[in-house]
C-alpha cells in the first residue's frame, strides 16, 4: 500500500472526530548488520523535537518498529492535539 | 509507488557504490489550511538531531517538500557517511 493511499483511507468523515495528525516514518537502509541502530534514539529525540511545537503525551502517539533484512523502519502515527481558533 | 517498493528500486547494486542511507518521510495531515506549519521548522530540527549520530553535510541531504491539499509532506534522504570498520 502506498504512502497517499495510506493517508487517503484513514482521512477522516465526520468533522466531530478529525483529528490533526502528524506520520513520521524514519527508514534506515544499513548494509551491516552489526553497524550502529539509530532508530531506538532517534525516535525518542524525534518526540522531544516535535514537543517544542505542540504538546503530545505518550498515549498519543502510536509507534511501529520493523527491522528487515536490509532496513529498519521506524513509524509514529501522532493524533495532534485541537488548537484553540 | 509503496514505501517498501521505494527502497527496493533504489538498493544499490555494486558493493563499491553502496551507501547507507536514512530516510525520513514527515506527513502532517491538517484540518486548517491557515493553521500553523511545522514542518520547515521541523526540518532544521530533525536535521541537527540526526547529526548527534552521525557527520553529515547539507550536500548529502536530499529534500522533497510537496503541499496537497488536506497535507504537507516533507522528504529528507540521506547518504550516511562511510565508516571505518
Amino acid at each position: 500500500m502506498g504512502w497517499f493511499n495510506y493517508f487517503k483511507q484513514s482521512k477522516p468523515t465526520s468533522a466531530k472526530v478529525a483529528k490533526e495528525r502528524l506520520q513520521i516514518v524514519i527508514a534506515h537502509e544499513r548494509l551491516d548488520r552489526n553497524g550502529p541502530e539509530y532508530l531506538p534514539q532517534l525516535r525518542r529525540d524525534i518526540m522531544e523535537v516535535i514537543r517544542k511545537y505542540v504538546p503530545i503525551s505518550d498515549e498519543q502517539v502510536n509507534v511501529q518498529f520493523e527491522k528487515g533484512a536490509d532496513f529498519d523502519v521506524l513509524e509514529l502515527n501522532i493524533a495532534l492535539p485541537d488548537r484553540d481558533h
